[in-house]
C-alpha cells in the first residue's frame, strides 16, 4: 500500500466551480493531475494506492485505488468527479464518510483526522527540499506522502506535520510540483530504490 | 539541453477542436501534461529545454524553453497554445518554421525531418520497456528523448528511431504515461542519476 495526502488551500468546498477554469477554483487542476500521477499507469490503475486531498481543513476526499471508477487522465474528467464529491459533503456526518462515486469517499475531517488515521499505517514521509536524500530511504513497503498544493505548509499544518512524520525526504535540487513530486516517488518505490528495472 | 520529441498520432491537424474535450482531441490532453512535464517547475519554467510534438507525421510543434511564454500548469491553457500553433501551420512554408506565439514555432516537419534535426545535438534516447536500466547510462549532457502518446510507435517510426536512437532506456517495471516518463527523466538529469540531491 502506498498513501499520498495532498493538501489543497484554496478549493471551493462547496464544489461550486466551473470546469472550463480549474486554475481559477482554487487549483483544482492540480489536484487533478495529483491524482492521475498517484493511480494511473499506461495500462491501468494502480490499485494499492489511497490518495486524500485535505480541502480547506474541512473536507477530506479519500480515493482507494481497489474500486476506484471512472478516473480519467485529463483534468476536466477528475475535476467532475472531484466536484461531485465536494457537493456530496454535505451529506457526510462528522467523521463518516460517504461514496458519491465509486471508490470516492468524502468526509468533513480536516488534516488532524487524516494524520491520525494514517499514522498507524506505515512511515509518514513529508517532502522537503532540506530532507534526506531519498535514496538514503530504505524502500518502506506502505509510506504515506504527505504534500502541499501551490502554496506551502501553513503553520498550524507544519505543527501537525511535526506530530506526525517520520522522515523528511528530499527528491532532488529542483522543487517541482506535486504531481510530480508523487511521479517520482512512484518511481523509487516501483524500482525498489533504483534497483529493480 | 534537454530534449524531448514527443509522437501524436491523432491530435487534429487543423487544430480544430473544442477545449472541453481534450480526450476527444486525439488525446491533446496528453501532449499538455507532458509540456507541463517538460517545462515546469515549481517556481518557474526549465530554459534549457527543447520539445517537439510531432503531429500525424504533418506538423511539428517545436517549444523553446528560453523564450517561451504563457505555458501555464492547466491543460485547458496549454491546448489553447498548441490549438494556436495547429491554426499556424498553414502559414509555414515547407520545413520553414512560424512562431505563432513568443517560444511556440510550427513547421510542418515530420518525424523524419525531426530525428535528422536533432541527431547532431547528442544522444537520442528511446524509452522502452525493453531497454537498459536508466541508472545504467551515465547522465548525458544533452539527451534528447524519444516517447509516443497513448499509442505504440508505428511500423515505420520504429525504422525511422532504429536510424537515430543511440540508447534504449527503461525507467522501471511499470509501463508509465508519456508525462510521467518525462518527469522522471527530468529527476534523473537533475540529480546527476540520484547522486545530488
Amino acid at each position: 500500500m502506498r498513501q499520498f495526502v495532498v493538501v489543497s488551500h484554496d478549493a471551493p468546498l462547496d464544489g461550486n466551480f466551473s470546469l472550463s477554469d480549474l486554475p481559477g477554483a482554487g487549483r483544482v487542476d492540480l489536484l487533478c493531475r495529483c491524482l492521475n500521477a498517484a493511480f494511473l499507469t499506461s495500462h491501468g490503475i494502480r490499485e494499492a494506492v489511497h490518495t486524500y486531498l485535505v480541502v480547506r481543513d474541512e473536507a477530506t476526499i479519500r480515493l482507494s485505488g481497489s474500486t476506484l471508477r471512472n478516473l480519467h487522465p485529463d483534468e476536466r474528467s477528475t475535476a467532475a468527479l472531484l466536484r461531485g464529491a465536494l457537493q456530496a459533503r454535505e451529506q457526510a456526518v462528522g467523521h463518516r464518510e460517504v461514496e458519491p462515486s465509486p471508490g470516492v469517499f468524502v468526509s468533513k475531517r480536516g488534516l488532524a483526522e487524516v494524520l491520525e488515521a494514517i499514522d498507524s499505517d506505515g512511515p509518514v514521509v513529508q517532502l522537503h527540499e532540506a530532507g534526506n536524500p531519498i535514496v538514503d530511504l530504505a524502500a518502506p513497503a506502505a509510506p504515506t506522502f504527505v504534500l502541499s498544493d501551490h502554496r506551502n505548509f501553513t503553520d498550524g499544518e507544519k505543527g501537525l506535520l511535526a506530530e506526525h512524520v517520520d522522515d523528511r525526504v528530499s527528491l532532488g535540487p529542483e522543487r517541482v510540483h506535486a504531481d510530480h513530486a508523487i511521479t517520482v516517488a512512484h518511481n523509487y518505490l516501483d524500482t525498489d530504490g533504483y534497483a529493480h528495472y
